[in-house]
């Protein structure tokens, strides 16, 4: 069939709904460069502006799906459950789910991404055990899947490369923050897989990229109907993200804290979080009857160390050094610790918990720019929760890091993130929904 | 100022409008190559989508005029008073007007364009004369402008370059029809011929690319407001171009019905439209005190030679030989002429004039890529009015061309452009509005 691109792009602009067989011929011709960036471009618009409907995100989730290869795991006994989360500032669960739901005998073959902007990347994170390699091949990927039911690698480049070129693409054409086009991105990853079930985690708030739930929701319901027109299960959650998730943001220091988590410490919020997620997973592979006694078996197998020892096994299979892991104190401290305390007593209330992603960058636990070398040790422990009573002089934050001049910087966005409020402020709800 | 390309096509995203300065940056920066073609068309679908307001159609065609040269006309005595058509089937007021209004002693600064789609293109036409030159230079332009107060050019690279540009991302991004960028388009190059006035010919029907009435005058505020924030007097007609105008199509057939017009045969609504668009001009050009006294002037000057005398100067002042214009029918003739008759008793009722200029483009009159070289001779005689009665065996068509193959296409479009109505049909009103 011989497509005219500049009738399909006018299509979209008077608000049509195109064709599957029309989103596919534009997708597979950009990829294929036969369709200019600056008419894609302007399709790009037209879709942002007009919308794309359920058929058309689906048709769009497909071609950039079958852009790049899926990943065969039908020779690896058992389901396959990832999860993804939209992202956020301390959001460090798929550290700690992988090897629980592992444990329970799930495999979770999870492909990750790096850090965006003032959210943190599992990867950069991973990295930051000496010696982990993330950029595993995919024969090595199924092998650490196959021995340990987790692995946890980047994305590879046979893996819907179109997705690549359109997130680039969006990014300088101001074509990002759409529902059908973020569902696509994601989807087509994640479909990638070769997965049977997944968990999504939706962040709202201040730190989250949907700041509003209906916007979290509206994208939940686009990832969940693709999904399933997919065949797949899915569970999603829409979770907090009006604060960090835990106390720790950097690399190694989100490292330390899932350890403490997988150890039996129970860091409130990070440790809630991360048995539901895990609860589903399991409940998704079918090793448990519900999410409630997928949450109950998550909480065993961190009681009883399994869950440990399998993200010790994880590591080591993915040629991570584990002494530090094993002795938490003893990794390299950055050379700057700076402590902020605070100046009158109240309850911490939060303006936006962005700021402190961004702070943390600032820092050196992120890239400004894509040549940017993460300082693993780089971060900041936020310590008490909105809502928390404070006393003066009580211990804010603790910044850490090698680059001095930026310890101003950070301390003035963190400042700006939250205030201590003379009236009581609530503590806010943890898990919004939960949508299955 | 430090301006952001992506915030900016963010912000027309968003549907707010840009400021002077922001559409300014982004032409400038665009004519420039300092912004890729990729974020520009992003633009443009925003800008397409969410509307222009009068502010920013005034400061994008301000930005456009101003990526080229104005031209200084100063040294050149009287009003400077121009005409633009927005185009159709047989359209050749141009030709026409260009002697009348000079004549009558108002200088006629015209800078015209090529054949687009259905519709022809006064350069085109000029240069079935043998030896006119419509490429001048501007030296060579003011001369001729001096000598006989007409002249009649095509683009030049100098002038408004960012419309080229622009012009060219739009028809391959399906950003063509969008009223602020067609006012952008039209006023950018006629502010830069240095005029005082400018009389507007608004086309509306089905031949016309506006073709509803409402778009229409739609596109005419747009133009006059832009114009009037120049400091330009402006007068608009909007015109039918549901039939052709006259009954000759093709570019020497137009010459010829120009010329015919300027040595006082009255072909009716050529005329009229001539007469009336005229009359305007010579009123903006303050050789009459209204439009009527205008009218009458140009009919005393076609009737007394005066204008078919400044044709022939301008004519050969532009280097045409004028051997054909004193000898029409001596003007090679093409191989093969066709004629269609009624086949049977009627009213003539016309469905898409669109069709009649797609005919003669078939015939050889235009180009469908932009590498076909124009055949001359080849169009249409098109006789009968919309409600004329026509009994059966009555001429209908004339096709002239020198590619037989292509007479078959033509007739069958011609056939698709009307029906003999047994019910009676009434004319047209050929001028909709006058809007001053």
């Amino acid at each position: 069939m011989l497509m005219n691109t500049v009738n399909l792009i006018k299509k979209k602009r008077e608000g049509k709904a195109l064709s599957v067989e029309e989103i596919s011929f534009l997708v597979d011709a950009y990829t294929k460069k036969q369709i200019p960036d600056y008419q894609f471009s302007a399709f790009l618009m037209a879709g942002f502006l007009n919308g794309l409907n359920k058929k058309e995100t689906s048709a769009l989730t497909e071609a950039m799906l079958f852009s790049g290869i899926i990943i065969d795991l039908s020779d690896i006994p058992g389901k396959k459950v990832d999860k993804h989360s939209t992202g956020g500032v301390g959001d460090k669960t798929s550290l700690i789910i992988a090897p629980i739901v592992a444990a329970a005998g799930v495999n979770v073959p999870m492909i990750s991404g790096r850090g965006l902007g003032h959210s943190g990347g599992t990867l950069d994170k991973l990295e930051s055990i000496p010696g982990f390699k993330t950029n595993l091949s995919l024969a090595q990927y199924k092998k650490v899947l196959k021995k340990c039911q987790a692995v946890l690698i980047g994305q590879t480049k046979d893996v819907a490369p179109a997705d690549k070129l359109i997130y680039a693409l969006r990014d300088v054409t101001a074509t990002v923050e759409s529902i059908p086009y973020i569902t696509g991105s994601i989807m087509s990853k994640k479909l990638a897989e070769g997965i049977d079930g997944l968990v999504l985690d939706v962040k709202t708030g201040s730190g989250a990229f949907m700041k509003q739930t209906k916007d979290a929701k509206a994208l939940t319901q686009s990832l969940m109907d693709t999904a399933k027109s997919f065949n797949k299960e899915v569970i999603a959650f829409i979770t907090d993200m009006n604060q960090p998730l835990g106390t720790h943001i950097g690399n190694w220091l989100e490292v330390y804290e899932s350890v403490k988590i997988l150890q039996g410490e129970m860091i409130e919020d990070l440790y809630e979080v991360s048995i539901q997620l895990s609860g589903a997973m399991i409940y998704l592979g079918k090793k448990a009857k519900s999410i409630k006694e997928g949450i109950k078996i998550s909480q065993e197998l961190i009681q009883n160390g399994k869950a440990f020892e399998k993200f010790i096994e994880m590591v080591e299979l993915q040629n991570g050094n584990t002494f530090y892991i094993h002795n938490l104190d003893k990794y390299p401290k950055t050379k700057h610790r700076e402590v902020i305390t605070a100046s009158k007593s109240g309850f911490m209330k939060m303006h936006d918990n962005t700021l402190i992603g961004m702070a943390s960058l600032e820092l050196g636990a992120g890239r400004k720019t894509i040549k940017d070398i993460i300082d693993p040790a780089a971060g900041i422990i936020f310590h008490p929760k909105i809502g928390t009573k404070i006393k003066k002089g009580d211990v804010i934050a603790e910044l850490f890091t090698n680059n001095k001049p930026a310890i101003e910087t950070a301390k003035s966005m963190i400042s700006d993130s939250y205030e201590i409020s003379k009236k009581k402020v609530l503590p806010v709800k943890l898990i919004k929904t939960i949508i299955k």
